[in-house]
Protein backbone atom coordinates (compact mmCIF):
# COMPACT_ATOMS: atom_id res chain seq x y z
CA UNK A 1 0.00 0.00 0.00
CA UNK A 2 1.91 2.99 -1.49
CA UNK A 3 0.39 5.69 0.73
CA UNK A 4 1.43 3.82 3.64
CA UNK A 5 4.81 2.76 2.61
CA UNK A 6 6.04 6.43 1.86
CA UNK A 7 4.99 7.67 5.08
CA UNK A 8 7.19 4.56 7.15
CA UNK A 9 9.72 6.23 4.63
CA UNK A 10 9.60 9.11 5.39
CA UNK A 11 8.42 9.84 9.34
CA UNK A 12 9.60 6.13 10.37
CA UNK A 13 12.13 5.86 12.87
CA UNK A 14 15.20 2.76 13.56
CA UNK A 15 15.28 3.05 16.83
CA UNK A 16 17.90 -0.01 17.17
CA UNK A 17 17.11 -3.23 18.06
CA UNK A 18 14.68 -4.00 15.56
CA UNK A 19 12.32 -1.26 17.02
CA UNK A 20 10.43 0.37 14.03
CA UNK A 21 9.03 4.14 15.70
CA UNK A 22 5.69 5.22 13.73
CA UNK A 23 4.28 6.94 17.00
CA UNK A 24 4.02 9.48 14.83
CA UNK A 25 0.83 7.99 12.29
CA UNK A 26 -0.09 4.57 13.63
CA UNK A 27 0.72 4.13 17.47
CA UNK A 28 0.20 7.31 19.97
CA UNK A 29 -0.81 9.66 17.15
CA UNK A 30 -3.18 8.01 14.51
CA UNK A 31 -3.17 9.52 11.34
CA UNK A 32 -7.03 8.91 11.14
CA UNK A 33 -7.29 8.77 7.12
CA UNK A 34 -4.58 6.73 6.59
CA UNK A 35 -5.71 4.00 8.91
CA UNK A 36 -9.12 4.46 7.66
CA UNK A 37 -7.55 3.69 4.25
CA UNK A 38 -5.64 0.74 6.01
CA UNK A 39 -8.24 -0.77 7.03
CA UNK A 40 -10.45 -0.03 3.40
CA UNK A 41 -7.43 -2.03 1.91
CA UNK A 42 -7.67 -5.23 4.42
CA UNK A 43 -11.46 -5.24 3.71
CA UNK A 44 -10.56 -5.44 0.30
CA UNK A 45 -8.17 -8.16 0.44
CA UNK A 46 -10.00 -10.33 3.27
CA UNK A 47 -13.42 -9.66 1.26
CA UNK A 48 -13.71 -13.21 0.31
CA UNK A 49 -12.93 -15.01 3.99
CA UNK A 50 -16.50 -13.92 5.13
CA UNK A 51 -15.60 -12.79 8.26
CA UNK A 52 -18.03 -12.80 11.08
CA UNK A 53 -15.60 -10.84 13.84
CA UNK A 54 -11.95 -9.18 13.62
CA UNK A 55 -10.04 -10.26 16.83
CA UNK A 56 -7.30 -7.89 17.81
CA UNK A 57 -4.89 -6.77 21.03
CA UNK A 58 -5.22 -3.97 23.20
CA UNK A 59 -3.73 -1.45 22.63
CA UNK A 60 -1.91 -0.78 18.96
CA UNK A 61 -3.81 -3.45 17.52
CA UNK A 62 -7.28 -1.51 18.04
CA UNK A 63 -7.07 1.10 15.16
CA UNK A 64 -6.36 -0.90 12.18
CA UNK A 65 -8.68 -3.81 13.60
CA UNK A 66 -11.61 -0.66 14.25
CA UNK A 67 -11.10 0.39 10.32
CA UNK A 68 -10.96 -2.92 9.28
CA UNK A 69 -14.14 -4.20 10.94
CA UNK A 70 -15.79 -1.21 9.99
CA UNK A 71 -15.57 -1.65 6.57
CA UNK A 72 -15.92 -5.56 6.79
CA UNK A 73 -19.48 -4.44 8.87
CA UNK A 74 -18.47 -6.84 11.36
CA UNK A 75 -17.76 -6.70 15.62
CA UNK A 76 -14.52 -6.56 16.90
CA UNK A 77 -13.66 -7.64 19.61
CA UNK A 78 -9.92 -6.67 21.38
CA UNK A 79 -8.80 -9.15 23.70
CA UNK A 80 -7.67 -7.29 27.18
CA UNK A 81 -4.22 -7.43 28.95
CA UNK A 82 -5.88 -6.72 32.27
CA UNK A 83 -9.62 -7.94 33.29
CA UNK A 84 -11.89 -5.33 33.72
CA UNK A 85 -14.46 -5.53 36.34
CA UNK A 86 -17.35 -6.22 33.72
CA UNK A 87 -15.89 -9.37 32.66
CA UNK A 88 -17.25 -12.56 34.17
CA UNK A 89 -15.02 -14.82 35.93
CA UNK A 90 -14.81 -17.73 33.52
CA UNK A 91 -12.30 -16.10 30.73
CA UNK A 92 -10.58 -17.15 27.83
CA UNK A 93 -6.77 -16.41 28.49
CA UNK A 94 -3.73 -17.25 26.69
CA UNK A 95 0.00 -15.76 27.46
CA UNK A 96 2.07 -13.82 24.99
CA UNK A 97 5.65 -13.01 25.10
CA UNK A 98 5.73 -9.13 24.12
CA UNK A 99 8.59 -7.77 22.21
CA UNK A 100 8.62 -4.36 22.53
CA UNK A 101 7.62 -4.26 26.38
CA UNK A 102 10.48 -6.99 27.23
CA UNK A 103 7.57 -9.20 29.44
CA UNK A 104 4.89 -12.05 29.41
CA UNK A 105 1.54 -10.71 28.72
CA UNK A 106 -1.86 -11.63 29.69
CA UNK A 107 -4.44 -12.05 26.60
CA UNK A 108 -7.85 -12.32 27.71
CA UNK A 109 -11.21 -12.43 26.01
CA UNK A 110 -15.29 -12.71 27.42
CA UNK A 111 -16.55 -15.91 25.94
CA UNK A 112 -19.66 -13.66 26.07
CA UNK A 113 -17.78 -12.04 22.63
CA UNK A 114 -16.65 -15.45 21.03
CA UNK A 115 -18.28 -18.38 20.29
CA UNK A 116 -18.39 -21.53 18.55
CA UNK A 117 -18.88 -21.19 14.68
CA UNK A 118 -17.20 -17.72 14.74
CA UNK A 119 -15.29 -16.54 11.42
CA UNK A 120 -12.37 -14.72 13.17
CA UNK A 121 -10.40 -12.66 11.27
CA UNK A 122 -7.31 -11.15 13.30
CA UNK A 123 -5.82 -7.75 12.81
CA UNK A 124 -2.65 -6.40 14.23
CA UNK A 125 -0.55 -3.27 13.95
CA UNK A 126 2.89 -5.58 13.73
CA UNK A 127 3.92 -8.62 12.89
CA UNK A 128 7.24 -9.32 14.15
CA UNK A 129 7.58 -12.68 15.90
CA UNK A 130 3.51 -13.17 15.48
CA UNK A 131 3.63 -14.35 19.36
CA UNK A 132 1.13 -11.91 20.01
CA UNK A 133 -1.31 -13.20 16.80
CA UNK A 134 -0.82 -16.80 17.88
CA UNK A 135 -1.85 -15.72 21.32
CA UNK A 136 -5.34 -14.41 19.92
CA UNK A 137 -5.54 -17.59 17.49
CA UNK A 138 -5.29 -19.55 20.45
CA UNK A 139 -7.99 -17.89 22.23
CA UNK A 140 -10.46 -18.23 19.36
CA UNK A 141 -9.29 -21.97 19.02
CA UNK A 142 -10.38 -22.54 22.82
CA UNK A 143 -13.94 -20.36 21.47
CA UNK A 144 -14.27 -23.32 19.34
CA UNK A 145 -14.33 -20.09 16.60
CA UNK A 146 -12.25 -20.79 13.76
CA UNK A 147 -9.30 -18.08 11.97
CA UNK A 148 -9.97 -17.26 8.61
CA UNK A 149 -6.97 -14.78 7.99
CA UNK A 150 -4.57 -12.81 9.72
CA UNK A 151 -3.60 -9.00 8.31
CA UNK A 152 -1.26 -6.85 9.68
CA UNK A 153 -0.06 -2.96 8.95
CA UNK A 154 3.57 -3.32 8.82
CA UNK A 155 5.50 -6.66 8.79
CA UNK A 156 8.99 -6.89 10.32
CA UNK A 157 10.19 -9.97 7.59
CA UNK A 158 13.02 -10.71 9.32
CA UNK A 159 11.96 -11.90 12.73
CA UNK A 160 10.20 -14.97 11.52
CA UNK A 161 6.72 -14.25 12.26
CA UNK A 162 5.35 -14.95 8.88
CA UNK A 163 6.48 -18.97 9.49
CA UNK A 164 5.54 -19.18 12.69
CA UNK A 165 2.01 -18.44 11.19
CA UNK A 166 2.13 -21.07 8.88
CA UNK A 167 0.73 -23.67 11.36
CA UNK A 168 -2.61 -21.65 10.90
CA UNK A 169 -2.60 -22.40 7.60
CA UNK A 170 -4.80 -19.28 6.68
CA UNK A 171 -3.65 -15.70 4.37
CA UNK A 172 -1.55 -13.72 5.81
CA UNK A 173 -1.73 -10.05 4.79
CA UNK A 174 0.77 -7.41 5.34
CA UNK A 175 0.36 -3.65 3.87
CA UNK A 176 4.09 -2.71 4.35
CA UNK A 177 6.72 -5.45 4.56
CA UNK A 178 10.27 -4.23 5.98
CA UNK A 179 12.81 -6.62 4.98
CA UNK A 180 16.04 -4.73 6.62
CA UNK A 181 16.26 -2.45 9.56
CA UNK A 182 20.40 -3.25 9.96
CA UNK A 183 22.80 -0.53 9.87
CA UNK A 184 20.12 1.99 10.53
CA UNK A 185 17.81 1.83 7.47
CA UNK A 186 14.44 1.37 6.64
CA UNK A 187 14.14 -1.14 3.41
CA UNK A 188 10.62 -2.02 2.34
CA UNK A 189 9.67 -5.04 0.14
CA UNK A 190 8.60 -2.61 -2.69
CA UNK B 1 -28.45 9.77 19.88
CA UNK B 2 -31.51 7.40 19.56
CA UNK B 3 -29.59 4.09 17.84
CA UNK B 4 -27.25 4.49 21.22
CA UNK B 5 -29.72 4.89 23.94
CA UNK B 6 -32.08 1.88 22.10
CA UNK B 7 -28.79 -0.16 22.26
CA UNK B 8 -28.04 0.45 25.92
CA UNK B 9 -31.43 0.08 27.24
CA UNK B 10 -31.78 -3.39 25.20
CA UNK B 11 -27.84 -4.92 26.23
CA UNK B 12 -26.27 -2.63 28.79
CA UNK B 13 -26.39 -4.08 32.33
CA UNK B 14 -26.43 -2.68 35.70
CA UNK B 15 -23.52 -4.48 37.81
CA UNK B 16 -24.32 -2.22 40.70
CA UNK B 17 -21.95 -0.21 42.06
CA UNK B 18 -22.83 2.73 39.16
CA UNK B 19 -20.94 -0.04 36.64
CA UNK B 20 -22.85 0.19 33.55
CA UNK B 21 -21.22 -2.96 31.84
CA UNK B 22 -21.74 -2.34 27.75
CA UNK B 23 -18.88 -4.28 26.96
CA UNK B 24 -21.15 -5.95 23.79
CA UNK B 25 -20.95 -2.98 21.81
CA UNK B 26 -18.53 -0.44 23.49
CA UNK B 27 -16.12 -1.82 25.25
CA UNK B 28 -14.29 -5.27 24.52
CA UNK B 29 -16.33 -5.68 21.54
CA UNK B 30 -17.64 -3.06 19.33
CA UNK B 31 -20.12 -2.65 16.68
CA UNK B 32 -18.23 -0.50 14.45
CA UNK B 33 -21.17 0.64 12.54
CA UNK B 34 -22.90 1.93 15.75
CA UNK B 35 -19.25 3.17 16.75
CA UNK B 36 -18.62 5.03 13.31
CA UNK B 37 -22.42 6.45 14.08
CA UNK B 38 -20.98 7.70 17.45
CA UNK B 39 -17.87 9.34 15.68
CA UNK B 40 -20.05 11.38 12.70
CA UNK B 41 -22.50 13.06 15.70
CA UNK B 42 -19.52 13.79 17.63
CA UNK B 43 -17.69 15.53 14.97
CA UNK B 44 -21.08 17.22 13.92
CA UNK B 45 -21.69 18.73 17.42
CA UNK B 46 -17.98 19.76 17.80
CA UNK B 47 -17.99 21.01 14.03
CA UNK B 48 -17.63 24.60 14.95
CA UNK B 49 -14.84 24.08 17.29
CA UNK B 50 -12.10 24.12 14.60
CA UNK B 51 -10.16 21.11 16.26
CA UNK B 52 -6.82 20.55 14.96
CA UNK B 53 -6.47 17.32 17.40
CA UNK B 54 -8.82 14.55 18.92
CA UNK B 55 -7.27 13.81 22.63
CA UNK B 56 -8.06 10.29 24.44
CA UNK B 57 -6.84 8.12 27.10
CA UNK B 58 -6.17 4.55 26.01
CA UNK B 59 -8.07 1.87 25.99
CA UNK B 60 -11.57 2.29 25.65
CA UNK B 61 -11.47 5.96 24.66
CA UNK B 62 -9.78 5.23 21.14
CA UNK B 63 -12.96 3.58 19.28
CA UNK B 64 -14.95 6.90 19.52
CA UNK B 65 -12.00 9.09 19.67
CA UNK B 66 -10.47 7.20 16.15
CA UNK B 67 -14.29 7.35 14.72
CA UNK B 68 -15.07 11.42 15.64
CA UNK B 69 -11.74 12.61 14.58
CA UNK B 70 -12.13 10.71 11.33
CA UNK B 71 -14.88 12.63 10.43
CA UNK B 72 -13.32 15.55 11.45
CA UNK B 73 -10.25 14.47 9.50
CA UNK B 74 -7.69 15.14 12.26
CA UNK B 75 -5.39 12.97 14.15
CA UNK B 76 -6.09 11.44 17.26
CA UNK B 77 -3.65 10.98 19.88
CA UNK B 78 -4.27 8.53 22.77
CA UNK B 79 -2.75 9.34 25.97
CA UNK B 80 -0.76 5.58 27.11
CA UNK B 81 -0.53 4.30 30.87
CA UNK B 82 2.49 3.27 30.47
CA UNK B 83 5.41 4.66 28.47
CA UNK B 84 6.12 2.46 25.45
CA UNK B 85 10.21 2.42 24.58
CA UNK B 86 9.88 4.56 21.26
CA UNK B 87 8.65 7.75 23.53
CA UNK B 88 11.50 9.96 24.71
CA UNK B 89 12.88 10.46 27.78
CA UNK B 90 10.88 14.20 28.73
CA UNK B 91 7.18 13.31 28.24
CA UNK B 92 4.22 15.31 29.65
CA UNK B 93 2.70 12.86 32.73
CA UNK B 94 0.13 13.08 34.68
CA UNK B 95 -2.27 10.90 37.09
CA UNK B 96 -6.03 10.17 37.36
CA UNK B 97 -8.15 8.06 39.72
CA UNK B 98 -9.45 5.12 38.09
CA UNK B 99 -13.35 4.54 38.95
CA UNK B 100 -13.26 0.73 36.77
CA UNK B 101 -9.61 0.14 38.52
CA UNK B 102 -9.79 1.05 41.45
CA UNK B 103 -6.49 3.07 41.88
CA UNK B 104 -4.62 5.71 40.17
CA UNK B 105 -3.55 5.70 36.46
CA UNK B 106 -0.49 7.30 34.84
CA UNK B 107 -1.57 9.38 31.52
CA UNK B 108 1.21 10.24 29.77
CA UNK B 109 1.65 12.01 25.93
CA UNK B 110 5.15 12.46 24.19
CA UNK B 111 5.76 16.46 23.46
CA UNK B 112 6.37 15.41 19.60
CA UNK B 113 2.53 14.54 19.23
CA UNK B 114 0.88 17.75 21.26
CA UNK B 115 2.05 21.13 20.55
CA UNK B 116 1.46 24.69 21.26
CA UNK B 117 -1.07 26.69 19.22
CA UNK B 118 -3.34 22.92 19.26
CA UNK B 119 -6.95 23.34 19.31
CA UNK B 120 -7.70 19.92 21.23
CA UNK B 121 -10.94 18.24 21.59
CA UNK B 122 -11.10 15.25 24.21
CA UNK B 123 -13.22 12.40 23.62
CA UNK B 124 -13.63 9.47 25.76
CA UNK B 125 -16.49 7.10 25.89
CA UNK B 126 -17.89 7.51 29.49
CA UNK B 127 -18.38 10.58 31.29
CA UNK B 128 -18.64 9.67 35.06
CA UNK B 129 -16.49 11.67 37.61
CA UNK B 130 -14.52 13.79 35.03
CA UNK B 131 -11.33 12.65 36.79
CA UNK B 132 -9.83 10.96 33.36
CA UNK B 133 -10.93 14.22 31.28
CA UNK B 134 -9.31 16.60 33.81
CA UNK B 135 -6.05 14.46 33.40
CA UNK B 136 -5.88 15.04 29.63
CA UNK B 137 -6.83 18.80 29.70
CA UNK B 138 -3.94 19.18 32.32
CA UNK B 139 -1.87 17.20 29.39
CA UNK B 140 -3.23 19.70 26.95
CA UNK B 141 -2.31 22.57 29.08
CA UNK B 142 0.88 21.38 30.04
CA UNK B 143 2.06 21.76 25.74
CA UNK B 144 0.31 24.92 25.80
CA UNK B 145 -2.55 23.64 23.67
CA UNK B 146 -5.99 24.60 24.14
CA UNK B 147 -9.06 22.45 25.10
CA UNK B 148 -11.94 23.63 22.74
CA UNK B 149 -14.82 20.74 23.84
CA UNK B 150 -15.21 17.62 25.56
CA UNK B 151 -17.34 14.42 23.58
CA UNK B 152 -18.19 11.20 25.24
CA UNK B 153 -20.33 8.58 24.31
CA UNK B 154 -22.19 8.16 27.57
CA UNK B 155 -22.46 10.23 30.48
CA UNK B 156 -23.23 9.29 33.93
CA UNK B 157 -25.10 12.27 35.23
CA UNK B 158 -25.42 11.23 39.05
CA UNK B 159 -21.53 11.31 39.70
CA UNK B 160 -20.75 14.80 39.40
CA UNK B 161 -18.87 14.66 35.87
CA UNK B 162 -19.88 17.44 33.87
CA UNK B 163 -19.61 19.96 37.40
CA UNK B 164 -16.23 18.81 37.43
CA UNK B 165 -15.91 20.40 33.99
CA UNK B 166 -17.40 23.42 34.51
CA UNK B 167 -14.09 25.05 35.00
CA UNK B 168 -12.50 24.06 31.84
CA UNK B 169 -15.05 26.29 30.05
CA UNK B 170 -15.71 24.68 27.00
CA UNK B 171 -18.66 22.96 25.61
CA UNK B 172 -19.60 18.94 26.91
CA UNK B 173 -21.67 16.92 24.71
CA UNK B 174 -22.78 13.28 25.60
CA UNK B 175 -24.17 11.28 23.27
CA UNK B 176 -26.46 9.51 26.05
CA UNK B 177 -27.11 10.53 29.37
CA UNK B 178 -27.43 7.73 32.29
CA UNK B 179 -29.38 9.65 34.82
CA UNK B 180 -30.57 6.67 37.06
CA UNK B 181 -28.74 3.72 38.37
CA UNK B 182 -30.61 2.86 41.43
CA UNK B 183 -32.58 -0.30 42.22
CA UNK B 184 -30.85 -2.44 39.65
CA UNK B 185 -32.38 0.07 37.09
CA UNK B 186 -31.01 1.80 33.70
CA UNK B 187 -32.69 5.33 33.03
CA UNK B 188 -31.86 7.95 30.33
CA UNK B 189 -32.44 11.60 30.02
CA UNK B 190 -34.85 10.97 26.75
Amino acid sequence: MKALMDRILAEGRNLGGGILKVDGFINHQVDTVLMDGCGRELAERFARVEATKVLTAEISGIAPALTTARHLEVPVVYARKTRPITMPDQVFLTTAPSHTKGRTVDLIVSPEYLARGERVLIIDDFLATGQTILGLARLAAAAGSEVVGVGVVIEKTFEGGREALGRLEVPVEALARVIDMSGGRITLDE
